[in-house]
C-alpha cells in the first residue's frame, strides 16, 4: 500500500539518516535493541527491511518549516528529536499495555526484556535532547524547552490513559484532554519545531502548533477507530487490540454516554472482570457503532482537519508546503493504517 | 546522624524549593507519585517528613558554581535539573533491580505500580530539561546537551550493570568503566554544569569535570562497600542487598579476579542458582574481603579522592569553596550513608 508520506523521498532520507546516526551513538548493548526497535535489524542484528514507521511526526516537522521558509534541512535534527521522543514513548508504552506487536513485529520488551525496554527508552529520550542541543542551532534552547513541555504532557496523557482503564466512567472531556496530552502535543510540537527551526515567527510558529494539535486529535480519534475496525494486517496491531485492553478510547467513550440502552450493554463489557472472547469483541464493536461511538470520532477527526488547515490561513506561508500540509491532514482522516 | 551536607542551609532549601516547583508542574496523578519519592508526601498524600535523599549531586553543582564565581543562585536551575535526573533514574531502577526500599520507605513501583513508576520516572526526566530550558539562562543549550549526553551514559552504565549480572565473568576495567557510566558520569556533570552556569572558562568546567567524575568514581567503591557492610538502618537497604541480588559491584569483581582459593569459592556462589540464604551470604561477604575485595575498593575510593582534589588545583577557582568540595570529597570516603 502506498501512502502519501512515501512521496517525500529526499525529506525521508535525511530523517533515516538522522536517527541512523543518532541510534549510532548509543553503545552495542544498546543500539542494536533501538535498531530492531526501528526495523533496521532483525532480532539477530541482521539487517532487515522491516518499517521503520510512518514517520508522519517527523515529516511534519519537515513539511512546517518548508511552509515557513521553502526548506526544510535546517530543521532536521528538530525532525529526528521528535521522532526520537515518538518511539522512547512507544518502547515505554509497549511494556506498559503488554502489547506484544508493534509494526507487525514482536515488541521490544517481548523481544530483550522489561529492563532492556525501560532503558533503551531512556537512552532514546536522552538522545532527542542530545540531537537537539547538538545541532549547533541558536533555537536549540527553545526547541528544547518545546519538546521538553510535550513529552511531559505526553507521559501524562499516558498515565491519564491508563489509570481510565480502571474507572467504570470517564467522560467525553476528560478523554480528549487525555488524547491531546497523549497524541495531539507530540504532533502539535512536531510541527512548532519545524517553524522554529525554520527561523518561523511567533505567530507562524502558533499557526503551525495550533495545526498540528488539531491534526494530531483527529489522528487519535482515527486510531482509535483503526484500534477497533482496522485490518490487523494494515495496522499491524491484532484486531479489536484496545477492546480487548478495555481501554476508554474515544469512540468508546462517547459510544458509553449515549443515552442508548446499547450504550448499558457496552458498560457491562467494561466491567467484565474475565478476559472477552471473540463473540463479546464483535458484540462489543456492535454496541460501539450502534451507540453512535463510530459516527461521532468519524465526525470529530473531519471538523478537527478543517480546522487544522484553517489554522495555517494568514500565516504568511509559502502556499504550496501549506498545501501539502493540507493535503496530509486530510489523507489522515481517511488512511487505513 | 548529621553528614557534612547538612551544613548548607540554604543551599539546600534552594534545590528543594526548585525540585518542589519542578514537581508542582505535574498534574496530581503524577504529582502525588512524585512527592511520595522524594519524601515529601506519605502514601496517602498527607505531608511527611521523609528524607529527600542526601542532595549530593545538585549540592556539587552549587558548590562548583561558588567555587567558579563565589556565587551559587545561577546555578540552581542545573542543580534541580541534576537531581531530577538522579531520581528519575532512582525510580526506573528500583524496578529493574526490585528493589523494595528506598531511602527506608517502600519504592514507587512497589506502592504505585511497575506502570506509575515508568511513566513518573520519565516525566521527571523530561521536567529536568524542561528546567534548564525554561531558567532564562544562555548557557541552557549548552548545559541540556551535557545533561542528554550524560543520561545517555547513565542508562548505558546500567544496561551493562544489569548485564554483567547474567555473566559469569566480569573483568575489573568493564566493572570501573560500567561504574563511570553509571554514576561518575552524573556527578561528574553534576560540578560541570555549575561551573558552566557560574560562566566558568572551559578550562575551569573542565577541572570540575574531572573533580566531580573522580570523586563520582570514588562514591560508587564507597556504595558497593556499603551495599555489602553498610548498616541498613543507616543505608535505608536490606542488609547485604548487593550480594543477595548477585551484583557484579567493584569490590566483588576485584575480589572475583584475585588469585586466592578462595575467589572460587566466592564465584560459586554467583553462579548459585538458588537465592542465597544468611549463611551463605555472610560468607560471600566474608570472601569479599578475604579476597581483597574491600581493601581494593577502599583504596581506590581513597587515590580517586586525592585525584579529585588535585583536578581542582591551578583552576584560578575561589579557594575557600574548592577547599569545601574538597572536604566534601573526603568525607564521601569516610561516609556511612
Amino acid at each position: 500500500m502506498t501512502v502519501l508520506t512515501d512521496q517525500y523521498t529526499p525529506e525521508r532520507e535525511a530523517i533515516d539518516d538522522g536517527l541512523r546516526a543518532a541510534v549510532a551513538r548509543l553503545p552495542y548493548a544498546a543500539s542494536r535493541i533501538a535498531s530492531y526497535h526501528f526495523g533496521w535489524t532483525d532480532v539477530a542484528g541482521k539487517p532487515a527491511d522491516g518499517s521503520s514507521g510512518k514517520a508522519l511526526r517527523p515529516l511534519l516537522t519537515l513539511l512546517a518549516a518548508r511552509a515557513v521558509a521553502d526548506d526544510w534541512r535546517p530543521a532536521v535534527p528538530a525532525a529526528v528529536a521528535v521522532e526520537l521522543v515518538h518511539n522512547f514513548s512507544l518502547v515505554h508504552d509497549d511494556i506498559i499495555d503488554q502489547d506484544n506487536l508493534r509494526r507487525h513485529r514482536p515488541t521490544v520488551w517481548k523481544v530483550f526484556g522489561v529492563t532492556e525496554a525501560i532503558l533503551v527508552g531512556d537512552a532514546l529520550h536522552a538522545l532527542a535532547f542530545e540531537v537537539l542541543a547538538s545541532s549547533g542551532d541558536a533555537r536549540a534552547a527553545a526547541g528544547s524547552g518545546l519538546l521538553a513541555t510535550t513529552v511531559r504532557a505526553l507521559v501524562e496523557g499516558q498515565l491519564a490513559d491508563f489509570y481510565f482503564e480502571k474507572r467504570e466512567r470517564v467522560g467525553i472531556a476528560e478523554c480528549v484532554a487525555m488524547a491531546e496530552a497523549k497524541t495531539a502535543s507530540l504532533i502539535g510540537c512536531a510541527t512548532a519545531l519545524g517553524a522554529l527551526f525554520a527561523g518561523g515567527t511567533d505567530h507562524q510558529v502558533g499557526a503551525l502548533r495550533d495545526f498540528g494539535l488539531r491534526l494530531g486529535l483527529a489522528f487519535q480519534h482515527i486510531d482509535d477507530l483503526l484500534g477497533i475496525w482496522g485490518d490487523p494486517k494494515i495496522t499491524g496491531k491484532a484486531v479489536y487490540s484496545d477492546l480487548r485492553s478495555r481501554k476508554k478510547t474515544l469512540p468508546v467513550t462517547a459510544a458509553l454516554g449515549s443515552d442508548l440502552p446499547e450504550a448499558a450493554e457496552l458498560a457491562g463489557f467494561f466491567t467484565w472482570v474475565e478476559p472477552l472472547d471473540e463473540a463479546q469483541l464483535r458484540r462489543a464493536a456492535e454496541l460501539v457503532e450502534v451507540c453512535g461511538g463510530r459516527r461521532s470520532s468519524m465526525e470529530s477527526a473531519e471538523s478537527l482537519v478543517t480546522a487544522a488547515v484553517a489554522s495555517l490561513d494568514d500565516a504568511g506561508l509559502v502556499p504550496e508546503a501549506a498545501a501539502e500540509l493540507g493535503n496530509l491532514a486530510v489523507e489522515t482522516v481517511g488512511r487505513k493504517w
